[in-house]
């Protein structure tokens, strides 16, 4: 479709933090896009209006049962002065069909993605230059109606925001600690792991705050059913490389299907490296480090794009990967991924929409 | 503690609903309560205003990341005309447990007992009086800090609605076909299924939209580990009586705690009934049923008091219960707490608590 967006904007502009100054997700731009949902009406159209607070019922669905969805991705100022976002399509199919298992009604990607790419525009000045930065975007869908019953709501709110991000890795990319839980469990199958929906990132609050108190920066959760099998590692996805092949957990239902993961894996197997989705247990990570064939181990996701893994403790024993050194495919794959994003090499994938 | 709670009386009183027209969670009282949780100050004290629309900044946490609980329980107008809550402290000991496992600062379970009270005293003429009503109470606490960092916020909103709520069974008990899901999961163990967290809820929706859309009213749940063992029944605990035994899952990490699950444990102890809490699979049930042993089936919960169970189908198989009939147990349960909630016998166990 070709919808008509109305804009209001905002009377006064905030301050623009500095690039140093940025984090992640700290600081929000001047406008964002709104579209509501009523039962018998459907979706409505997107609006642009000034960055400003939302006023819900105290009812409202989202707060009591936490029906909601959301996804995140980013825009980049490239090294020609355009501004690109990566991956946006395969984005809003994700939310998509994270929507569709959260009960919420399907609405039109392409009107979403028309959205997306006109708040971009109209933002534009607030994608940040230095290298490593970049201009995150946020849609997010959430349950209104006012109404304490358990079942799926009859009203929604799909708003998007934006956030300049800084650098993951402003003094350069450093391996990770991570422990390894096998107390708590992030998902399971036949569950909503696979969704990217709020109540997931709740679920895994505690075993980050302990793993964090403990000195190690994320969890590295196993299954659900065995505590055998990785399934992610914090938000990431995570990749082992042992002997000449990469390995990643399938797609089976308790694992983000990643963006990063998707992209990372295209590359790979253009490369033509031996690439596996398939189950691997810890103890096939151990007894690889123990025999001399764990080579690299490391996350993907939006944020980081890759985060390298130095060590893995699992239930006291430390697995130390590659020396705590980066490895040489994590480092090939940031690079290759962020030239790509930055506008350094020719986008041969479609994958980045140009913002004109 | 004795705080003091500032009140700012609502300038128009809405028309109140007529009992029949109640249903469940869908009107709201004239006021509200509110708290609020900075960093480094701790929780304030309780206000209560006109209710109203909360304004939330759209990058709130809660609607990201659904850091969020609640509780729900009861206000019955006695047929001595004196309002009664029923076992508010059990329910805020809960509200409490469900905090810390979502990383949600401690709260003085005082303070908020003495809010609560103070707004159903405020509100009581909200209280219907037809037999099987009452005042629904709904503290809920969710986080607000705008930050899109998954790590627990650093500021939080505790809130209390109330609603008053219709007769679970307007038309008396009518014993409920149950669809028992071995495809979809609640919670697993190292989850957050014994916490009264929003995503519980959000992660039930589909499989309970399955089962309406196939003509039943709930979803029975199975361990996600074993798909065998019974969990909980939609949102309630589950009860099956076999021979003279009366069975209930133990509190093992994936199902809630349910006050009225206890309120029912301790009158069955006190009858000298045979109970026990043990994990019980559903071939057991299966068996049972084909032996001629199983007797009732029940769900126990705030809502409705007890549930009784006419039909379970398993796999294709149905699993008919006491001819479809209400148990004769269940009968007596559902009596027995309702006469203590609506002050028709005296209440020896000191769960009630009298506004005055």
């Amino acid at each position: 479709m070709n919808q008509t967006i109305d804009v209001t904007r905002a009377a006064v502009r905030k301050p623009k933090p500095l690039d140093s100054e940025l984090g992640f997700g700290i600081y929000f731009t001047d406008h964002m896009a709104l579209m509501e949902y009523q039962d018998g009406r459907g979706w409505g159209t997107f609006r642009i209006q000034p960055y400003g607070p939302l006023t819900l019922d105290p009812g409202a669905a989202v707060l009591h049962y936490a029906q909601a969805v959301f996804d995140g991705f980013k825009a980049f100022y490239g090294q020609d002065g355009v501004v690109r976002v990566f991956r946006p399509q395969k984005h809003m199919e994700r939310l998509q069909r994270s929507s569709a298992r959260l009960c919420i009604p399907s609405f039109d990607e392409q009107q979403a993605l028309e959205a997306t790419l006109a708040l971009v525009e109209l933002e534009k000045d607030w994608t940040p230059k230095t290298p490593g930065t970049s201009l995150y975007i946020r849609p997010v869908i959430i349950a209104t109606e006012p109404f304490l019953g358990v079942r799926p709501a009859r009203s929604y709110l799909f708003y998007i925001i934006l956030s300049p991000v800084g650098s993951y890795y402003p003094e350069g990319m450093n391996p990770l600690r991570i422990f390894v839980s096998d107390q708590y469990v992030r998902a399971v199958e036949g569950g909503v792991g696979e969704a990217k929906t709020a109540g997931n990132y709740a679920a895994s609050l505690f075993a980050g705050e302990e793993a964090h108190r403990a000195g190690f920066s994320q969890v590295l959760w196993l299954d659900g059913v065995h505590r055998r099998y990785i399934d992610e590692v914090g938000t990431m996805n995570i990749m082992v490389r042992i002997g000449d092949e990469v390995i990643t957990p399938p797609l089976s239902g308790t694992i983000l299907p990643g963006v990063t993961r998707d992209t990372t894996l295209t590359l790979m197997r253009e490369w033509g490296l031996n690439v596996s989705e398939r189950p691997i247990a810890i103890d096939e990570v151990t007894e690889a480090a123990h025999n001399g064939t764990l080579r690299e181990v490391f996350g993907t996701g939006t944020a980081a794009v890759v985060s390298p893994v130095g060590e893995l403790v699992y239930r006291g024993e430390s697995i130390v990967v590659n020396d705590r050194r980066i490895g040489e495919l994590t480092q090939r794959l940031y690079d290759a991924v962020t030239d790509i994003q930055y506008a350094r090499v020719a986008d041969t994938h479609g994958w980045t929409v140009a913002i004109t």
